[in-house]
């Protein structure tokens, strides 16, 4: 157990592509719980890309990260001191920690992992937020139906490998869009997607996609917005439905960018967008962790985790999300 | 009954915004039905902006018209010569008709007039396409609730006024967007719109939006697009709900214009965006039919006509849709 806890603060907000200078570690007291709160030592941080949107100053789902305050996200660690009669020294807990080595958090804050489960660290993926956001989006918005085609964007992430491996086990055709052959060749040879494409490779994406779709699309997961997002719309059958899941495209962008005006083809087509969080779902949140977590006892849903080692390294590992680096979950274990 | 068939054909498909030369009306020998076909003569066409849709050559819903051949509408007509059992002279019939003196069509393509629902010509807004359009767009993709505020633009259309009167009747207040002072005043004073705003004198829709809407947007039933939707949605609460029903403002470009990107926005908001067409609810017709039919015997639902005589006058009082001539539906009689 060490004497200090460090912690990442933000440093100041990005202009446009995060770096070094967005962060900035520091060192502070480890703090003591008050009544029915509990210091929890960080085993494991989640890096995701919806960080980059708290780093802005807009309202949203999520407050705001603040300047000089530490970055927070889903994390998994150890109670270490409880002042919470629910919460005992040593039960491994999941919940929105700080970057930190230690994070002292109130009760309510915190759920204990079922360790019989799943394997604990796909709580902070398949389990977790990103296999929720995954089941949810693509099963209560895209409503896939066998025979379907699903295309799904950004599918290399950790959103986006869940979707696509759910959409094949309800028998649909799967393809999958990405930057790099490396991450393709994953999805396609370990992950079971029909087909992949890579859009920095390809001249034209609308008609590569409508190439590889020869039946049209009738769900699109979307995980990118941007060019992707237009031709892919643009190729959606009628009643064609698109969970919106995240725009990284934009993410790094301080002012709204322009494209094409598709509602006219939205409405020719009788297309269905709809936004969400996985939070909107928290209701089913059971029901969703347990149909994941059977798929992974079934080995119908794979994963792959890139683990860095050491809280210093958390910065580093959140700016390689925007580099393209990783293929599958990006972790930092700090804890032992 | 005269002699000859009076027809408007398309004579060529218009580049930007349709003109006189958009039409040209022949005559032609008046047909004679076969088996099971309905010589039909036309009372009442309507005039409907999606028609300028299908003037392009482009696959929808509705297959485009051909040049040379007539235009077909909604109509209501009256039975002259029937080789349909089911099918009596005399009776009256709604249907998709020529524009033209007569139509010959298959029994199955027409619907018989229940001449005690509601008053006849309502068959053709109220009670018929515009008002179905309406009814389903808003109570089954918008699902207002109680002391929600639902903005309507195109509000002094066929549709928006129906929209207007229908999120009232469920208790929302309702702000309606149009294009003349004289419109907003009938929607204000006649309608019980609570608020109303003239997007031609506003210099920021979007603020002007804001000061009207003080607790944001919860409902948006689209009928234009472009800047003022662009506005609106920016202002959507959160789990806002979007009916897109129609792109008025982009029916008359042939390419697909530019505007800001807007699923950052939805995303955060978890927004539902839904293009539709009256016609995907064509099972529970019946169901909106009633209750529309009912709202106008209890005065809750008013309408405004404004109907043209003479079938040669067709072509201008389409063109007047495009000039924002008409206020509330657009119609033109024909027969006796």
């Amino acid at each position: 157990m060490i004497k200090v806890n460090r912690q990442i603060l933000l440093a100041k907000r990005p202009e446009s592509v995060p770096d070094e200078s967005t962060f900035k570690m520091v060192e502070a007291q480890i703090p003591v719980p008050d009544e029915n709160q509990v210091l929890v030592r960080t085993h494991y941080l989640s890096v995701d890309p919806y960080m980059r949107g708290r780093m802005k100053n807009i309202k949203s789902y999520a407050k705001p990260f603040q300047i000089g305050e530490p970055l927070t996200g889903d994390s998994i660690g150890e109670v270490i001191l409880s002042k919470n009669p629910d919460f005992s020294v040593g039960e491994m807990v999941i919940g929105t920690f700080d970057w930190a080595d230690y994070s002292l958090r109130d009760g309510s804050e915190l759920r204990k992992i079922n360790l019989d489960e799943a394997p604990i660290t796909t709580h902070l993926h398949v389990t977790g937020m990103t296999g929720l956001t995954a089941y949810f989006g693509l099963l209560d918005i895209g409503k896939p139906r066998p025979g379907e085609t699903v295309v799904v964007s950004g599918a290399a992430g950790a959103v986006g490998m869940v979707v696509g491996q759910i959409a094949k086990i309800k028998g649909c055709r799967v393809v999958g869009i990405a930057g790099s052959d490396e991450k393709l060749k994953y999805l396609k040879e370990e992950l079971g997607f029909d087909d992949v494409l890579n859009y920095k490779k390809v001249h034209d994406i609308y008609q590569e996609l409508e190439r590889i779709c020869p039946k049209g699309i009738d769900v699109y997961y979307d995980n990118v917005g941007g060019e992707i997002t237009d031709a892919t719309i643009s190729l959606l059958n009628f009643y064609g439905r698109v969970p919106l899941c995240g725009q990284i495209s934009m993410l790094n962008s301080e002012n709204i960018e322009n494209g094409p005006r598709l509602f006219t083809h939205i409405i020719r087509r009788s297309i269905l967008l709809k936004g969400f969080i996985y939070s909107d779902y928290k209701d089913r949140f059971e029901e969703g962790r347990k149909a994941l977590a059977q798929w992974i006892k079934e080995g119908k849903i794979k994963y792959k985790e890139n683990i860095v080692e050491g809280l210093e390294n958390a910065p580093d590992a959140f700016l390689g999300l925007f580099r393209g680096d990783n293929l599958g979950k990006q972790l930092v274990k700090i804890g032992e």
